[in-house]
């Protein structure tokens, strides 16, 4: 961060940073949600003590430039938002006494809390020292020995018979299909999309000019009359964790996918994105496993299962697939760090994996209970959830609301609600709101709730 | 890995091991380069002593099956190329007894010897310590404070004036070239790429169907007579070190470069991929230093300067371009891991990066002047040496060699070397020989050449 402070000026170092981070922040050369550098980190990049910084901040933040967000950091406010909040004075009066602390039900968080750091940096620092060539380029397939994990975990949890050969690591969902699409030619050919389904990977399938049919989600999952009259190349699905809604695919639905595409000589893409964290029920088989016909492209990820920033999921391919796969993996660089990918080889092998998720999945289960709880009391019979069985987000149907002026509100009184529209194709009204619970620790899902419920009533009195 | 030992059977357990491990390699389910799990870690496994999977790998060894690579571990070895050295007998009994112990000139390796590990493993440490938030998905833009570190960093060794807003992070070359190619709309469209050029790159585009327009590369770069006479949208350029040829591109050829992008309205796409390494004259200032008319879109990346499992790379935008990146941008994921991205921010604040690129640059000086010398001592006036400049390659050009038996024969001589032809589009006939020498001590240097130079005295004998 450029700042100058004039060593011989009378005026105190803390007010002259204060007044250049304000500057900048008027003309938005720091832009809103933008991150402050670190006290500490600010203190040794300007050679000034960390009180000064802390001065500085602290005016920022009394004048409401900035907020802190605890064990996260300092961010930029938005202008509009802070006069917006200023303007409407007492109607929004709980929301303004929040700002400083959003309460953000962003899907994707995950929980950090129970995270075990020191492990994970132990591994970390293990794999660096029991192989120096994990710092170089990696191989391509992805790290022999996170093959060979992987390989037990889908065993044991997934049911899913297959050797490393037919696993390949790459970094995230989206580079996932994306290689697909160029492994199958799937550029400008016809792909079913569930509707609504996860819009990260139809932007995807876009960019590639795939000609998307959407597949209609009824109670039980995709529509098959849909699938059985097109003509699409491929399908991808999430049959055991409907994105967004959450429900299952039937047992004999799956089986009819699969016939599906054994007679149209095609393949699913099962994405099975966060298969760790079910709450009701019994575990479900994935996809792959039933798939004797060896037509089913596996995807998994460690995002929700251990952490999003190890940009990690891997692809199980059919074995017919495996030549052509492995040709084109090789005009690419490996793009998960081999060193993450190392660290978590060891953290599975250590058995802190299984151990971890099961903790996990404790402590996703009973955040959610608290915000389903939350919601009936808050809510009574406004609203139908949707997707408790499982996952990190559950969807609230409005039954008479204007959702986005819900969302509005919401954000002036500090609470981030989002809907799901952008998942639905071609959607026009919509009257669901996404809630991702999996980062925000119980009180605030409490408090949260309790201020989203104080809006709803404002704008029904 | 599956293996099946009978604790009640008479035969040995490290013979039963050796059997099927053996077993697996002729009947290619383990295939020739595959790694083969630690000693440490196949005994935590399978819950044998490391005694007794030291006997077994031992045994692969002695029979050829595997080899040890010092630092790295044991791969399985090709069962043809086996099978040749030892049908070849007295003629390349030079070659056999190094069969283990394969030198490979491969480009891309860096140093690791005097990579400072300890250090390196604190900066993550002290990343995931300092803000538990860079476990989350991280900024799609790219880490705040990296991108603070890249600023002052491209501003004191590159001479680029720029602010953080222009630089976005990503996780490859090849991805950043993806993300320019969706930025600028540049599938179908004509793009000029140098001939010869980064084939990496020329891959990514013509994945995305550009269609790529060859430059021909003069001894001062490219031809830009060429450029002139074409259409193209775009143009990829590797000004300061030509990729694979190595020479400077003139001041004035750069000035009449950015002239063009101007007259014609488009875009230079800077690979800088190794800038940092310069080993005779003054530095090159980048391209984009002199972009007065923001014309440029600047790449540079950690691979060589730092390491490659970092997987950690950056863009550069002209003003013009970043509202649009930044709304792509948000529509995909981050990829380049945030707990890296921190790493690097702190070796760089806390000055251990500046440190380490000039004591590489030391090292790998002296390890091209080690390589030049050997070869001029060993092929005399029979080779050119091409591109001695900077960089971790050198290209050796024959006069009277075929180079591809040179290469058949190195390679059952326990030496890897490789032909640049994929780097050239439409090549037939190719006298080259890249060798990369990053990866290598200075005593296997020597002693690769050596060999070479022993395969090459056989050829002409």
């Amino acid at each position: 961060m450029e700042v100058f402070l004039n060593a011989e000026d009378k005026i105190p170092k803390y007010i002259q940073l204060y007044e250049q981070l304000k500057e900048k922040i008027i003309s938005h050369d720091l832009v809103a949600g933008e991150k402050l550098p670190s006290i500490r980190y600010l203190a040794q990049e300007l050679n000034l003590s960390k009180h000064t910084i802390d001065a500085s901040y602290q005016q920022l933040i009394a004048e409401g430039y900035i907020k802190s967000v605890p064990r996260s950091g300092l961010y930029v406010l938005p202008i509009e938002e802070f006069s917006i909040s200023k303007e409407n004075g007492n109607t929004t009066a709980i929301c303004s006494t929040d700002i400083n602390n959003t309460i953000d039900f962003h899907y994707g968080s995950i929980d950090l809390e129970k995270f075990p750091l020191s492990t994970w940096g132990k591994c970390i620092k293990l794999a660096m020292e029991e192989e120096l060539a994990i710092l170089q380029y990696g191989v391509p397939q992805g790290d022999f020995l996170l093959r060979g994990e992987i390989r037990k975990y889908v065993a044991q949890s997934r049911g899913i018979t297959c050797s490393e050969k037919q696993i390949f690591i790459c970094n995230g969902t989206q580079q996932a299909v994306s290689f697909i699409v160029q492994l199958l030619n799937l550029m400008k050919q016809p792909v079913y999309f569930e509707n609504p389904g996860y819009n990260e990977v139809r932007n995807i399938l876009e960019k590639w000019q795939c000609d998307i049919l959407p597949v209609p989600i009824e109670s039980d999952g995709i529509n098959l009359n849909t699938i059985y009259n097109g003509q699409a190349k491929v399908a991808y699905v999430t049959p055991s964790h409907q994105f967004p809604l959450g429900m299952i695919l039937p047992i004999q639905k799956r089986l009819d996918l699969l016939k599906w595409a054994k007679n149209q000589n095609t393949y699913i893409i099962e994405d099975d994105y966060n298969s760790e964290f079910r709450y009701t029920g019994k575990p479900i088989p994935s996809l792959k496993s039933l798939d004797k016909l060896d037509k089913v492209i596996y995807l998994g990820t460690f995002s929700k299962s251990l952490l999003p920033a190890v940009r990690c999921c891997y692809m199980i391919l059919p074995d017919s697939l495996i030549e052509n796969a492995q040709k084109m993996i090789h005009q690419q660089t490996q793009n998960c760090s081999p060193i993450l990918q190392r660290a978590i080889a060891i953290f599975m092998r250590d058995g802190y994996f299984q151990k971890h998720v099961r903790r996990m999945k404790t402590t996703y289960q009973k955040k959610q209970q608290t915000l389903v709880q939350a919601i009936k009391e808050q809510f009574k019979d406004e609203v139908e959830i949707i997707g408790q069985q499982g996952g990190l987000h559950i969807l609230l149907k409005f039954k008479h609301a204007d959702v986005d002026q819900l969302i509005e509100r919401a954000k002036i009184a500090g609470v981030k609600i989002y809907s799901p529209k952008k998942h639905w194709i071609d959607s026009d009204e919509m009257s669901y709101l996404m809630l991702g619970f999996g980062g925000l620790p119980n009180e605030e899902i409490l408090k949260g709730i309790m201020i989203i419920g104080s809006c709803f009533d404002k704008m029904n009195s």
